[in-house]
Order: C-alpha cells, then structure tokens, then sequence
C-alpha cells in the first residue's frame, strides 16, 4: 500500500493503436541468420536460404506432350478427315524408351505421352486424330513444327534459379526441386521462441489446484500459434509474480530469437514486468488500443524482442493472432500470412463502445455470423468461434442483417 | 499393334464434370475409425474422437475480472467523480491468493484480476474509478452487484462438452482443454496414404538419367498435399508400366487408407492402371472435363479408394489440390477446407477453347493477375503461380482489366 502502490496501480495513459503496433513490430524484428540442411520429403512449407540453381534442362530432351504418332509436320499438310494422309508405322516408343533411329519422309514412330520426340520428326499428331490401319496410320488433322512437343529445356532451363532464396517451399516448389534431383536444401532455421506464463495463480497441468489457482492456458494456445507460423515453441513454465523471478525469465529469453510472457503486463499491483523489461531493454509499446488485448506490451532485450501478452485467455490468443503470428512470420521470414474470410450478413445486433478497435469473435452458421464472445476471459469465447470481426474504433453498432467480413481462425 | 493396341488407345469417351466427380468421391470415403491418444502438446490441428468433458468448473471461482476493489455494491452506490463514497481498504489480494474472512460494510479489499472475488463482496470497482487515500479508497462511480466479477462456471460448466468429437483442435480448442487439465485426448488416427509413380521413364532421385528418363516429381508434390491435409504419406516408390508390376501395387494399396498413382491414367499404350483396378475393384470414373488434369481415375479396390492422377507434374498437382485433398480430408474427419482468395483485376487477356473446365495459375502482382500456366508439363507453371482461377467450361475469353477470383495456393 502507500506511494509504491499507487504507480504500479496506474491506468494506461496511451492506447496505441494496432497499425502503429504492427509497424514497430515490423521495425524491429529480423529474418534470423541461422541456416540448416534438411531433405527435400521435410522441406515442405521452409524458407529456402540460397537459390536453388538447375543443373539441367527439364525436361531433359524434346518431349512428346501427347500420346500419337510422332511425324514430320510437312506429312501431314492438307490431311483432313475425309482426306487423311497416309503415313507408315515404322516403331513405337513407350515412356522411357528411345527408339534407335530415325524417319524418313512418309513415316511416323507411335509415341506415349512422355517419351522423347523421335529422331528425324518434328511434331506430334494427337492420337485423336489418327486411325490405324495395319502397317499404317491415317492422319486426319495437319500439324505445325513442334506441335505437341515440350522442348528441352522449355520449362526449366540449366542454370535457372528455378527457386529463389527467401521462398517458402510450397508444393510445387518442392516439385520443382525433385525435377532438378535436389535431394536436400538449405533453409532458415526455425526460430526458437521461449513461453513464459506469468503469475502467481497459474498452475501447471497435472496438479491439484488450490482456493484461487487455475490451470495454464496460455502456454498451450501461444505453442500452437508459434509452431503453425514456422516457429519453434519452448515452453518454460510458470514465473511467479516476484521481481526476480521475472527478471530471471526476462533475461533467459532474451537467449532466444523471442520471448512471450502472458499475464503480468497489466495494471495490478505485482505487474512488475514492464518495469523489468524497462530496466533490462526498452519498452516499445505497453497498452493497445484493441479490444480485447489492452495490456499488450512490446519491448527488446539484449536485442531480442519480448511480447507481454494478457493473462486472460481470449485476449492472449486473440493478439497472439494479431500481433504475434506476423512477428513470427517475419522472423521465420516468411511471408505475411493472407488471411481466410468470408463475408456473411450479421444475424444479431451487436452494440460496441469501448473506444478501442474490437475483435468480435462470431460462429457462422448456414451464411449467418453469430456473436459468441462473452468475456475476455472466457476461453470458450474463442473455443467456440469460426473467426472474428474487427469493428473499428468508433463503431458503435453492427446491425442484424449487416453484411460484415469475417476473418476465418 | 493392332487391335491390342487400337483398344488401349482409345480416348477417354466421356469426360466427368468436376462436381459430378467430387460427389463421387466423397459419396464413397468415410473417416476411418482408428484412435489413438496424443499429448495435449501434440493434438493441434487433430480431429477429436470423444468428447472432451469438462470435471469441473471454468473459472474454478467467482474470479475477478478486473484490477481495482472487491466491494460490497451498495456501498458504492450514489458515488461520483465530485462525491466520491470512501471504503475503508482492509487487505489486498494477489492473483492466486485468497483473503482469510470477509469485509463488513464500508470496507473493501484491493484485488488482481484474476483473483478470487474476496468473502463478503458481490462486485469489483475497477482502479480507474478509485483513488487511494492512506488507509481508505475513494469511489468516484457506482457498480451494481456481480459487475467486473466472472463467476465460478461462466466460462465452462462441470459436464459439458467443451469440444466434441469430430471438431479439430484449434489453438483456442487446445486451450480450452487445457484449463480443463486434459493432458492427452483422443484422436482419430492420420489415414495412411501410399503413393506411387508409375511409368518407365519415371527414375529416383540420386540415380543418373538414361535417356528419355525423368525424376519421380509427383511423389514428392502428392506427400506434401497428403501432409498439409491430415494424412500420412507413406511414399512407395516407382512403378513400371508392366501388368504384373502394376496389378501387385495396386492390391498393397488397397491394404492402406487410400492409394494415389500419378501416370498411367492416360490412354498410351501400356496405360495398364485403369484395367487393373476394373479387374480388381471396380472404376468410378476416369476421365475429367478439366484442364489441366483429364486423364484422372478414381475407383475402389477391396473398399480402399485408389486415385489414378496425370502423370505430368502440373496436371497432378493441380488435381491433387482440386480432388485429393477433399478425399483426403474427409477421410480425417476434417472439415472442406475454406479457401482463401483474393479478387483483383486480370493483367493479360486469355483466351481459352478447351471445352472443359479450365484451371489457369496466374501469380498476383499488386493487385493484378498474370497467367504463368504454361504447359501441363511444366512444373513450373505452378511453382512460380500464387494460386489459380477458374474458368467454366464455357467462358472463352478473359479479358484484360476484367474482375477474378483467385484461388490462392
């Protein structure tokens, strides 16, 4: 009690608002430098390091493109269905295969979807539009040079970047590599984000509460959007309420690339986290103009950044989505994550007039979003949600029937 | 030669429309049944097999929802900024404390949020309203009973079902669990996906090329695409074009949750695949009204569904995303997945005359599209894409400046 009390039990003076929020933490955090080799089957969804340069053409001769008969285009001028022209079936060729020779005028090699273009022809007649007759196969539609067939080197051409250090490794990309024989790639590292659930009423999983305790939620949620946004999670436990405990963890994170806390960064008279990461490093922002979420906090450490999110449940993961998925995005260096949504009409009034940009969660149901938020201490708030509204500052009130946009969780 | 071969080129007859086909395959795949038991660390993103009940009450307490004092209410009433009422403060109270008795009339208790509403108060007074003054606090507005206080079970109830089986464990899901002390949960099983690369031209990765040879692209594309949506890939390597190669896959896939082969769905010679699964099982449709990706088969062998995807790298991916993944999903119990799209303006006019159902991969560059498709041998025409559009089958032109929808990848 007494003066000590009083400043720590002060109010958030400035509310700052998300846009600036998002901006200093953009400013302030960094791809890490740290690379690792990992095969190419664990590449998937990792961000490539170094250029992936092509050692050879792909495809890595002139391919047929079709199944049919491979000719020589000036065969087949002028053939028609009631017209056909004539060509002799010298050879096939499966995928795989090359057939050792070449033809001459009037012939044509059956060839697979696939196999190389056989020598002396220049195009391919899709088997569509041919006949077979004997020794002979009638050709009833006129091809140009190069018709159906992929040059080599047409889609991947030696010497090409065909993926490009910074990239995330989609599908296709990784297809892209196999086509190439790159067996193993260089990435990023993960970024090794030590968890911290603050205060004295959190318990671990596993142990018999006390009058006054509950659970750690935090942790939980917080690992789970770290891991989907390219992080490592480590969880380091519970920190109690007291100085040096907190400064203990606060310095230990600042070992890692970043350090989330929850709880202790509101206003209550043990919040003595802001303090220490004012004592330690810098705060950047304490206080956020959202709803939930105000007692956010931003700052660095030994260079390292530091989040201080709301103990409560809802507010934490509700930031954890807004703010802390895209600073782990960009020290992964992966790119800003597009957001799912869908636009629904409202099927309740919904009044709001906190003075804050507020985060609705809502169930959509048959095209209709529902309101299901309750308090922000209410897990069930977001447990129970498809996504979430963001209502601006000064909105007071959302209509039913009002069409909104929601961002899918 | 000959009638053999006259048979086994034949084009595919009927093209299957894109929605008709998906029917099919959701018509004829159910989740599998297998559970096993995860840790809570774990169990993000898997499909719950019972439901997970809640022992006990969520907040164990009436809990404090805000800083400030445990009041009686009606003392506070009538207060205001010029005629504060003064509470005479009795104690403090930490988050995880309990104050040992009670407050009698005209007293409070200075609480954390989070912290048990104190023996004798029925509401909180935040700090924001109060101002300390030696050993007594001035209330400058009123609270009406149970305000700022969240009652024991507001959040979850003793017996319900915070999540129920069948739902995916969202972060918010997994927190929900987790102030529920449940460390490991129920989850069905990830179905085991086999994949096999069909065709003689098809070679590991790490061996040199003959000619004619290309890498196995697309079983490194499928077990990324059957990763991303729940399932195991359990990649089964390279088969040739031969009866007896082919037939012998074919009945080791069925003893998995689900066989995918890329190549040998096309209509060369030595496309053995679609007569081997008629022979075993039964085909419910091979050929597709779309572009890329006509040559797709989908059937069942011994109640085990087997898909025959193209074999160009493109053309089977493309398919992967369009009708794998559903398959795949629904054999996890996870929900369709909701795209995520962007609508801009198309760079480039296209013109398009396939007569089937096209998806054409355009890379989006502030705000506009550009086609990158290529050719559907080309691996690169989606590893340089950001996602696709759709044109139907009939549309024949989009022209530049004209409004799309992108499926983003």
């Amino acid at each position: 009690m007494g003066v000590e009390q009083e400043v720590s039990m002060k109010p958030f003076k400035r509310l700052m608002d998300r846009k600036t929020a998002l901006r200093i933490i953009a400013e302030n955090l960094e791809r890490i430098d740290r690379v690792e080799k990992v095969p190419l089957e664990e590449a998937s969804g990792r961000v490539l390091a170094s250029d992936a340069v092509a050692a050879f053409n792909v495809p890595p001769f002139d391919r047929c493109a079709m199944d049919g008969y491979g000719v020589k285009a000036q065969d087949t001028f002028g053939a028609t269905g009631f017209n056909p022209k004539r060509l002799k079936v010298i050879g096939e060729q499966h995928a795989g295969e090359v057939f050792q020779g070449e033809i001459g005028d009037g012939e044509c090699i059956q060839v697979a979807t696939g196999s190389p273009l056989p020598g002396g022809a220049d195009s391919v007649v899709m088997v569509e539009y041919t006949k077979l007759d004997g020794e002979y196969v009638e050709i009833q539609s006129p091809v140009y040079p190069n018709a159906n067939v992929s040059p080599e080197g047409a889609d991947i051409k030696t010497g090409d970047a065909v993926v490009k250090a910074g990239e995330v490794l989609s599908p296709a990309k990784v297809g892209a590599l196999a086509a190439l024989n790159i067996q193993s790639v260089e990435v990023y590292e993960k970024p090794k984000v030590a968890i911290y659930s603050t205060g004295s009423e959190i318990r671990p999983l596993g142990v018999d509460l006390e009058p006054g305790q509950i659970y750690d939620v935090n942790s939980y949620t917080l690992s789970t959007v770290i891991s989907r946004n390219g992080c490592i999670p480590v969880r380091k436990g519970i920190v109690v309420d007291e100085r040096e405990a907190i400064e203990s963890a606060v310095r230990e994170a600042s070992g890692y690339d970043l350090g989330v806390f929850s709880g202790g960064s509101s206003v209550g008279t043990r919040d003595l986290f802001a303090e220490t990461v004012e004592g330690l490093g810098e705060v950047l922002f304490h206080g956020l103009q959202v709803k939930p979420g105000k007692p956010t906090l931003f700052g660095l450490v030994e260079g390292t950044a530091i989040f201080g999110m709301p103990g409560y449940p809802t507010s934490c993961l509700s930031n954890a989505y807004v703010f802390l998925a895209p600073a782990l995005r960009k020290l992964a260096g992966a790119p800003p994550s597009e957001p799912r949504t869908v636009t629904v009409r409202m099927g309740k009034r919904v009044v709001s007039s906190s003075g804050r940009e507020q985060f609705l969660t809502v169930a959509v149901e048959d095209g209709v979003a529902y309101p299901v938020f309750k308090k922000s201490g209410d897990i069930t708030s977001m447990a129970n949600a498809d996504g979430y509204i963001i209502l601006p500052v000064n909105l007071d009130v959302v209509e039913e029937g009002e069409e909104v946009t929601v961002i899918l969780l």
